[in-house]
């Protein structure tokens, strides 16, 4: 089958690809025919081997598929590795079926960046009714979803951040209420200022380095920010918890895959919620490009250069 | 009056009894007449000058009383400060009628501690149904009061940490499962160990150093800590964003006086609900020993030393 291989771990340059055997589906596995496979950010880190799971060479990156299993399901699936290719193969309890209304793009782009809109306001900031919120990278995966779903659980003002004057008109349209531009020097300002003088209750904050430190500061008491990802490269400032003490200020890490380690079938309530909310239009998931499965390496150059807006997809049949 | 004045900054021994003019109650405020006052560990603070918030001298330190007001209100009231003294204005918002059924002790504990131990379970780590909860400190003002409020909220275990065998007994005896002690040199694996061997959804930490280093690493996948004092008087480590993101691991600050900043009576809704669980003895507030005013000095002498459990008052008429 078609596939990318990296054998050697680096930039988007390692992604390779290969003529490689179909995998195997062990007990308590399924094959997937993959029908369009989804593009992360962590699957830069993975091939750069800055991830936080650190994986096993040769590997084939991608985490997420959406296609059909032999005996007709329509799935979307999390594979952990593997995606990048004509088939893969997922554990039974990681793959879910995907209602007839919601296409693959955005069965696709619900699964791990919806979920991670989800579980961040859900459960990483507990977001109240009329708070106000930014969300960083608001025209990226995560973000597209954070707004729309912010919305539709009552926040109150919310204030998108992004790098261009396209990507923060595409926020507006998503219903942010103000955009602002992440590359402000005084970042923290302008935060407040968009939320007319008042400091914000809730950030969601991918982005790291000083990103994350003036979003700290733009703090009201009993904020809360989220930090699930540092798309930079770059560390935020160690916290003092003496400093949070003195504002009554939260902040929360989010890594996905952890969700599974809690009890309950967490997961299948966010897709169940999120799947319900996309077939009755209230959310949307924004496509962002395809590109054929041999073009893995210009996808992750496009993503690692922030020229991209919304979920990226691999074709495997090109 | 009688008061307590200090002239100075330092320890325990700036509390000075002296004879002061009445306070005078301006608009939007009430004179209230004390039948007792609270100490607080913030109150150590205040003498030393190492508090959050700055006061000018001299001053009558104590920043909570119950007493009677002029129009025969029996109110519970936040001062600022003026506490510890016969008489001591309040303004008008921060003065909640007490009920009949609490006593003087049990208002004055529900309070700024039993506010506090409200605020952390409610606001700043969301307790859910079935959570295992570390309560450091357990046997103190707070402590006594997060240990049975974490049981009325439906905890899971609940693990009690306290320097002395009797206050560890009395944190059993409100309704936690296990008892550690606070000076285990390795205090993460003794918290794991008190769970059964897994890792903690939630502490409550008000100690600061290696305590609040140790409880961080205890923290289950999305576990919270909530650090709202550093009665140790040693910072804890800072803290990398990156690291909480790796455990989806959270840190929130808590101090109280920010509630006031929230929209709506959060304060009033608090008390509302402790005032009814002691009412109908779900919650006790333990009573930690009362001395005279012209004692303060002691009172904070033994807080200090951590020689008291419980809730602390003084008596202004001696």
């Amino acid at each position: 089958m078609r596939a990318i291989q990296i054998t050697e771990f680096g930039g988007p340059e390692v992604l390779v690809p290969a003529e490689l055997p179909d995998p195997v589906a062990g007990p308590g596995h399924l094959l997937v025919e993959v029908a369009r496979a989804g593009v992360n950010y962590a699957d830069t880190h993975q091939a750069e081997n800055s991830y936080l799971r650190e994986p096993r060479l040769p590997l084939v990156p991608g985490g997420e598929v959406v296609g059909t299993t032999g005996d007709g399901r329509r799935v979307v699936a999390l594979v952990g590795t593997g995606g990048y290719a004509e088939r893969a193969v997922a554990p039974v309890p990681l793959a879910w079926d995907v209602p007839a209304a919601i296409d693959d793009v955005t069965a696709l782009g619900l699964l791990v960046q919806g979920a991670s809109a989800w579980l961040l306001l859900r459960r990483s900031v507990h977001l109240a009714p009329g708070e106000s919120v930014v969300v960083h990278a608001a025209a990226g995966g995560v973000g597209t979803l954070a707004v729309q779903l912010a919305r539709a659980f009552g926040a109150g003002r919310i204030i998108a951040t992004a790098s261009s004057p396209q990507k923060r008109a595409l926020a507006l349209e998503l219903g942010a209420d103000a955009a602002v531009d992440a590359a402000e020097p005084e970042l923290r300002d302008a935060l407040v200022e968009a939320n007319g003088g008042r400091r914000v209750d809730v950030v969601l904050e991918m982005t790291g380095g000083s990103v994350t430190d003036q979003s700290l500061r733009a703090l009201a008491p009993f904020g809360r920010l989220a930090f699930y990802g540092m798309a930079s490269r770059r560390e935020p400032e160690p916290v003092p918890p003496a400093a949070l003490l003195a504002h009554s200020a939260t902040i929360a890490g989010m890594w996905l895959p952890h969700v599974f380690q809690l009890p309950g079938d967490v997961m299948g309530t966010a897709l169940d919620e999120l799947f319900g909310l996309a077939s009755t239009g209230l959310l949307r998931v924004v496509a962002g490009g395809e590109y054929g499965l041999t073009e893995a390496r210009r996808a992750h150059e496009d993503l690692r250069a922030r020229r991209t807006t919304g979920k990226l997809v691999l074709d495997p049949s090109r």
